[in-house]
């Protein structure tokens, strides 16, 4: 095993009404918020006025910074900053999705300095200090809630980066299941794909950790139970809450614990799909991880078979590969290019700007031949 | 799932060498510590040394009370506080297993008030504050290093009772499975024994979460795998880790996620072993639990059959109750009362305590027959 650090600052309110302590714990943080949401879905499902009527019994006063896309920009980070600065705002309040509470995060240490939320992810600029940030989950996926991480899109340079410091942990995050039922079929999907993937990068980290292993697969053996009933009765609340569980779960740092770190060259090129095409970041995942592995399958044999016994029984690394893609492709997720109207012509790009992006793994990085067949497999009916 | 908060302040610094940064985080307190340890094990095998040097280099200044019995005293948690608040230490430095540790949170929050460290138990006193804390732990078993749980005895009340308080979690935990090594084969196996158990008190809770279940399973899979291979290679560092991980995480808070609480019968019965007989407190729970099973059988028949399954393979439950007594007499455990040379005639003597201490389960309390058929089996071959 390899040394670890445990320090998760984030307070998490798990389950049905928490809400109702929102106002209390916001209002630690002094009396005017920047309340950061995206298009709009919480205005219509009724979760914004729950929120503001919290803010209205604790007396804080709200600003509002709306409209940040499903993959985020800097130029919404950026304008939202300017915006808290200027009204000298005490806390943040994301309320949304991963994109909503990542793009607070930069928003968080980016109204202290005078500089482009950008500047944090080129490494021209160190935060010092973070405006608090609470946030109220409405769709379980990516971890954020939990986590130091925040990944933010860049369309002048074409470029979907991650960023990760230790300030920009939200310091408390409200997760009430209900708050997801109204998410269509597809994001719950992604959702699930998403919450996948995180195990998977953690997974095929490096160093070895035998019980964080069992924990990583525990969470994804929940994944495979919970997801495919979910789907079917997406309107079921202990269902809901296993999937918005585990994907808290996924990507909180315990799948970490005494390994040196996760590859996550799977979420850098699906960063790359995303950013041509518009790709929900969960799809884009289903798309490049069956190719991966395949292309990988020499390398990574025994954490493969290892992986396919403890979620499917047989340790068979093609049924294995083939198994997972059936599980994404039946949860509606999908698992080729061709899927998203994008045609073979497109391979070349999409090599270009993974090259260009530096997108490949820290444990296992493709050289430049699996990589294009890697790119050739998001198109091929079967590798 | 019911409604549960994650927020737990302990830092863990785990692995090899991780004391080398003890100095610089006990002097964020102040200048002061009071170093709390047992009966001078730390002394021989050089633990002692290196904390010292530690708190030389950091100028920071110690007052020690030794001599925590590993079953503790509140005489023992009343005179180190008398001796901190009289000394004006800024903070508390605990190096040892689970009786020293859970001794200094008791003495953290006697400190500031004028009561017995008893009265918090009782429930005459509630903490207001608390002097911070800093662990070092040197066995692997109890978790109480990440947790805000103490067990104390009252030899003179014929009590040992459990606490728990926010205020008492340790700020910072230092876990070098090297510290560990020196552990002989008994205390060894007493603390695969005591994980294992807390894992089963949370198995056996109230409300289902079934990605809870998993983590569960996942902690006694892993010491009912690297548990006899340290059996058999004690000076082992990987297994020595995975066993210490191990103990952390099984009552760090994670196995409740999700659950209204724990049974804690069997610790409440084991409680009663330790303090009649002094057995150590990893020996009372494998004496206590198979019988617990065997009498609860037909009451908690489904959740036994899913745990074998999960343990064995096989979900009988009269074969896993078995085999979970004998992988803990392998490790060298005690199974029955006899083996602490305590004869049947003593049968009476331990129904009285259990009835004065109100030793029960919070989930599956015991009728009066059961705990007499309960005790019976702590003495019989076979219940």
């Amino acid at each position: 095993m390899e040394n670890f650090k445990v320090n998760n600052p984030t307070t998490l309110h798990f389950g049905k009404d928490v809400i109702s302590s929102l106002g209390k714990v916001v209002s630690n943080y002094g009396k005017k918020a920047l309340l950061v949401y995206g298009k709009g879905s919480i205005r219509s499902n009724g979760i914004y006025d729950q929120v503001m009527a919290q803010m209205q019994q604790t007396g804080i006063r709200v600003v509002e910074y709306s409209g940040i896309k499903s993959n985020p920009l800097i130029e919404d980070v950026d304008a939202a900053a300017a915006l808290g600065r200027k009204e000298k705002v005490d806390m943040i309040l994301a309320v949304g999705g991963g994109s909503v509470i990542d793009s607070a995060k930069i928003i968080s240490i980016t109204i202290p300095v005078a500089h482009s939320g950008w500047d944090f992810y080129t490494g021209e600029a160190k935060p010092e200090t973070a405006i608090p940030l609470v946030s109220v989950l409405t769709l379980a996926a990516t971890g954020t809630e939990m986590n130091p991480f925040a990944v933010v899109q860049n369309e002048a340079e074409k470029k979907k980066l991650g960023y990760g410091h230790k300030l920009i942990y939200p310091l408390h995050s409200f997760l009430d299941p209900t708050y997801t039922i109204t998410v269509n079929a597809g994001y719950t999907a992604f959702g699930i794909a998403d919450l996948m993937a995180h195990s998977l990068e953690l997974w095929f980290g490096e160093g070895e950790a035998p019980l964080t292993d069992r924990f990583i697969l525990s969470i994804m053996q929940e994944a495979l139970e919970a997801g495919p009933l979910l789907m079917n009765d997406l309107n079921n609340y202990d269902l809901r809450a296993r999937i918005m569980f585990a994907a808290t779960m996924a990507l909180n740092g315990m799948t970490a614990y005494g390994k040196a770190r996760g590859d996550w060259g799977v979420h850098a090129f699906g960063h790359v799909l995303s950013l041509m095409y518009d790709v929900p970041h969960g799809a884009s995942l289903t798309i490049v991880y069956p190719a991966w592995m395949r292309v990988l399958l020499p390398r990574i044999r025994k954490r493969l078979e290892m992986l396919f016994l403890g979620l499917f029984g047989d340790p068979d690394p093609n049924k294995g590969i083939d198994k997972l893609e059936s599980f994404f492709h039946s949860l509606g997720c999908p698992v080729r290019l061709a899927e998203f109207s994008v045609g073979e012509q497109s391979r070349d790009d999409i090599l270009d700007v993974m090259r260009e992006n530096q997108s490949n793994g820290a444990v296992y990085p493709l050289n430049e031949q699996e990589m294009e067949r890697m790119v050739e497999a998001f198109f091929s009916l079967k590798s």
